[in-house]
């Protein structure tokens, strides 16, 4: 499948004491790749909501810290569905900096209704864009 | 009126790249007081929203950056009510460590009907605290 | 004197469970547009760290929040020079989508030795560009 | 071995627009509690770097969502050490909301020499703690 990427630049709010970006702020990168990725097929999540009752959740993250990224760095943040059920789909991301890898995860999304957030079947036109 | 005092623990999270606390994260540090003193007088804010309709945004802050918080540093975050009307009040708050004041702020806070986020007159049993 | 212009985009992480833009979080998007209108001049803030040994620090903060940013929003932040000493110089910002402004800033920036933490005077090639 | 237990509440700069903790937040939870089990044996991160030179960073973490945390709510973080190595050591924690279990953590965390960054001896006197 295809793999989207989405350059990131590190700024003083994502780094910490250690001089490196905190480990935590890696998912906020992963989560800005896979939101434009789903832009970049013309879905736009807050309509989803809106319109169609459909939210994303996150229900598992795997995550190996290789190397630390550092303030004023330019990143780039890669997303590729690896698998696509009804109700769920499974991103495979990197985190580099030029040939380095920094960091990578294996990020499972859940499909749910907006309301009840129970599990919903991913609408039938996202669907065919994350098998592709 | 009355002083409230809530302490803070500075950990990874709240530091940059400088080593000290993030200008932004303060912000974090002074919300965290004032709902801990509304707290201490019986106020839970999602109970406010849900029961009454009533939610409190913030609408200017004025902060001076004296000296840097660091990692690991226990603080003290001071909470102070200097003026309240019918719709909005304001903060007077303090961030210290021992005897160094490390950042003072004016905080001035609208009541809103959670709703329309229209101003909301502040429920009475709320400014009878806030006026003591 | 020039205004500088950068765009940003809402994600999740930005947001609270009120629905907008948490308050502290416009902090980090002013912040953005002041690096990378210092960046526009040439100026990497990790460079003149390790080669002139000048950081910039946030010395106070004014913020009128007017409109609240939702998710998903693409926003604008405008940096503008309109004061500058020998030691410090002070940013006028606003946040704004489309035609909206949604929060006015005023932050002034000192200029330290990034070792001894104590005032130090602007490098001359940034202020000829701070002063146009 | 012994776990150890962290008292949480949620605030709004914890939160996101879908109303629940943001996914990244979590793992400054954990880190809070990882933290402040390290103190309650008797070791500050900041004097084990000046002093030892030793600084602990994140490896990996596998994280599962199970139910979302909203705001206002208080919550626990345990930390327990599952399995401890010579320089490296393994964190199973949990967040849970009186008897409900909402996320579950598996975290690696490696010592390294925080000069050159290279893996070091988790120091003896720490590593006879996380062995009970």
């Amino acid at each position: 499948m295809k793999e989207f990427n989405w350059p990131i630049r590190v700024y003083y709010e994502d780094t910490d004491a250690g001089g490196v970006v905190f480990y935590a702020n890696y998912l906020k990168f992963f989560e800005r790749a896979r939101t434009e990725m789903l832009r970049s097929y013309g879905f736009e999540q807050d309509r989803l909501i809106a319109e169609q009752n459909v939210i994303f959740v996150v229900r598992s993250v795997n995550i190996d810290y290789l190397k630390p990224a550092r303030f004023n760095e330019q990143l780039n943040v890669s997303a590729k569905i690896i698998e696509n059920k009804k109700t769920n789909f499974t991103f495979e991301q990197s985190i580099t900096r030029q040939q380095d890898v920094l960091c990578n995860g294996t990020i499972r999304i859940a499909c749910l209704d907006a309301q009840s957030m129970k599990p919903k079947l991913i609408p039938f036109e996202i669907l065919e864009h994350l098998a592709q």
